[in-house]
């Protein structure tokens, strides 16, 4: 079974990351874009019978750091 | 307006980062995850106005590597 984890980072927490694509955009000609976020999409590989419960439990150890990103998970 | 890219590395393409993630997880007691691809989640705010050619565009010229990474748009 697969599963979707995707964190960016908390709304409030300054992205420099997605700050250089939009100025990069800009500079490329592309105007008209406001805002910029990147994040990770991590898909999983999970065996069978791999409850929701367990990937919540690898994003809060493991995927996301819960101070600064928020998470969610799709199975 | 919003949209979404999600870039992925290309299935046949080493992923080095998500086989760390991998390696982790199992070295944190989490058994039964058998594979991880780790790509990235791209938010874009967007004027209203802009068309996906354009999103296109930006992903072929900037947010993917073509040759090894393949991205999808959701506007």
């Amino acid at each position: 079974m697969k599963a979707k984890v995707t964190v960016m980072l908390k709304s409030g927490v300054l992205d420099p990351q997605g700050e250089a694509v939009r100025h990069a955009l800009g500079a490329l000609g592309f105007d008209g874009v406001d805002g910029v976020r990147q994040g990770k999409l991590i898909e999983l590989d999970l065996a069978d019978g791999t409850t929701q419960a367990d990937v919540t439990a690898m994003c809060e150890k493991l995927l996301a750091n819960t101070v600064i990103e928020s998470y969610t998970i799709e199975m």
